[in-house]
């Protein structure tokens, strides 16, 4: 889950959908108002922190009121560019693929599925969650005819780096990466890695390690 | 996505999935001996950097034959603990906790999730993809029970800390921890962070940065 951190403010950008999340629960329980400290509590995060991070939004809050909790959101959704959703095809429509699919959350963070893509005939005109699966021979040229600049990659690793080459060659711009392999692309094509096989690598060694230890 | 990359070796064991993955796909595919520069081509690595991963799970290759696939894939997953699938459960039964409930991958990553917890009484008694949704208070006792040591935490950010807190003095040793809040936990306790809501939202704002660059 290596990141290509550059420029960007990216510690900002990874805590601004927790203020987010956090912003909106609070307007379902009909808070109208919201204090940084209110935040910065609820998070344990400093309180100078989350007023630098809210002030880079381009938010004016008032001194001793706080900020309207639902210009807060619109801001911040704003920044994020979420306010403008970024239609997404899923590559690779394997056991990953399909939960991601099933995902409902994806559409309030800015991500709009229009469908999915596999080899696998027995999977290709069938409905996953509601999203056609389609042979992957139609994905450049629909890349290309619905202007779709982002791709959820989660193809088997064997594949993944051939299967980036053929989607930046029909102009996909960025990749959320759910496979283990770091893609070779070119300079101004976007990665974004999420290797949950890793991280759950890591994480089940340092427990048996651990659990060895205490026995 | 940050990690307690403490000790341990963290980049060997980002990589081991991957060789796994790639070598249950060719002995899917029959094959029966592999080298380490072919593992290395297949997966944009350098062949030196294969050799000395593939030495620390302890398996000795023979020189121009190579590693039998089979043996290979036990030494990795031994090395992995996931030749003993970690019982898990997962907290918090929302959109991701439904979708990761739904994700068969796991079990063949050694993890064998049990079932689900969660506060609303319109999940509870359900099942998801196979999966019990069991009220949140009856978790403390079944972690003791059924000596669980592994949470998949996927509750709203507002509650993680809390529900942290609580499963640690149950018994939890380990939280996968999908939310976006960064736990307080005792130093003994283990946590792997994976933030889809903060990876999307550095994806969509550097999208969004290299669109308008380019118009």
């Amino acid at each position: 889950m290596a990141y290509q951190d550059k420029g960007l403010g990216v510690p900002i950008l990874r805590r601004l959908p927790m203020y987010l999340s956090l912003l909106k629960e609070y307007r379902s329980q009909g808070q109208e108002l919201v204090s940084s400290s209110q935040l910065a509590g609820d998070l344990n995060l400093e309180s100078i922190q989350v007023r630098k991070d809210l002030a880079a939004t381009g938010i004016v809050g008032k001194p001793k009121v706080g900020f309207p909790v639902d210009s807060l959101i619109e801001s911040i959704e704003n920044f994020l560019g979420w306010d403008n959703a970024s239609d997404a095809f899923v590559v690779g429509a394997g056991n990953l693929g399909s939960a991601l699919l099933g995902y409902k959350g994806f559409s309030k963070h800015g991500l709009n599925i229009l469908a999915a893509f596999d080899n696998d005939i027995s999977k290709v005109g069938k409905k996953i969650s509601g999203k056609e699966v389609l042979p992957f021979s139609k994905l450049p040229d629909l890349v290309r005819r619905m202007k779709v600049h982002l791709a959820v990659l989660t193809v088997p690793p064997e594949v993944a780096q051939r299967t980036a080459d053929t989607l930046v060659l029909a102009g996909i711009r960025a990749f959320w990466n759910f496979t283990s392999v770091q893609l070779i692309v070119p300079e101004n094509i976007i990665v974004e890695n999420v290797d949950l096989a890793s991280s759950l690598a890591v994480l089940s060694r340092k427990l048996s390690l651990a659990l060895e230890r205490s026995e």
